[in-house]
């Protein structure tokens, strides 16, 4: 499963030089990760509601291609690249809609908390099997 | 009293103009009213944990005189204008540090909550003590 | 004419109170005046390169009435309210879908300059024509 | 050479789940090696606006292990890992100061382009020189 998620590139999101700054491709991406998963039937209200579920990140690995100028419409494509059993392996992509060009990769490695104790739980079960993996 | 708070700009506050983005000036003027507050021993993080009680924004006018550019070093000087039953409204300037020149000047009216109903209790009598107002 | 623009709340909007950030709105509002000036016809890319001209803000009158949490649906309702020889004053609104609850009320005032000389110039007369006003 | 550099967190750096968002740790990031350079002897500012050259990155690897809260004070500490022909690779640290617990670990890879262009160019000669690799 796939999630394609739009954004328009505004002041807000670039820096001096012109471009979008380097740490506001990673809202976008959160973004993605978190319609990816409602897209797979997972609400992160309910997941907080009803088992105190949040996710931390662990790690990002983000390559930067060519960068994003105001004005530009932009793509997120998220997809889950694996599954382990208390973390969640995110492939997420940026390109640019007008020429399809890549702008960024990045994996980005997320896991279950709980909330109350900020300790890691495991990640829920129908989770895995949505993913099919 | 008056609270001073230095900053530097980086890329992370500037936008495609090569200035600080009108925003972002918003989040250096949210850290000088922390600052006051602590300089005259009121603790956010006591107040939250001992009396459940944050500070909400009601309003904000905000006026831009001249823009901030990279790498300039501003400060933000902070000081309560007022104390009503129920709000601070904080008085608050951005002067560049080399030249002192006025770039930004706000009027910024907060009220405390309480955390767990998100409801608006009265203004610790402390407070308005210690402000001499 | 008026410009009504969706955006969805995750966490790169939300601070540590568990609602939007105030100077999150501006961003919100900065992308509702931009797509309302599109849709009036007039390219903010095409004035740049073509007339050099950019806006910067004057100033922002904002009121927070209610606060937009994490997945809310929140809409950016943009229109000019005025427009003199050399600034447009933007009246904006923030509503939370679902309810339609009034979240932010802002007057924004921004002016055209000249993106060499940082020096302001006349609002494009064609653009007060489309404008109505 | 090392370059420590201090923040303190407030609400804008924070999300919903109560500790920094994680794209806000790369604001800091910036700066650290922003001021390493400084402290080397090369300003970012001449160097744009002598040779025309900026800095852009091409990939970050970033890992979160601890969590920076409201009011926590943190530290970045940023070196010079590698450099190469045409990039500089940073090794960085956030650490939080009153327990010196390691937040976050990352390794930034920069390289030096033509403002005008946008294409990449050497690394300064000098730069080398002063890094003493």
């Amino acid at each position: 499963m796939k999630n394609i998620l739009d954004f328009k590139v505004y002041y807000k999101d670039t820096d001096a030089e012109g471009v979008v700054y380097y740490a506001n491709y990673l809202g976008w991406l959160e973004a993605g990760r978190c319609e990816l998963l409602e897209q797979m039937g997972f609400s992160l209200k309910k997941l907080k509601e009803e088992q105190n579920l949040v996710f931390a990140i662990k790690d990002v690995h983000c390559e930067y291609l060519r960068p994003a100028r105001l004005m530009d419409k932009v793509q997120v494509i998220t997809e889950i690249a694996e599954i382990k059993p208390a973390r969640i392996i995110f492939k997420q992509k940026v390109i640019r809609q007008n020429d399809q060009e890549l702008l960024v990769e990045a994996l980005v490695t997320a896991f279950p908390i709980d909330m109350g104790t900020f300790k890691p739980v495991r990640v829920p079960k129908e989770l895995k099997q949505k993913a099919g993996l």
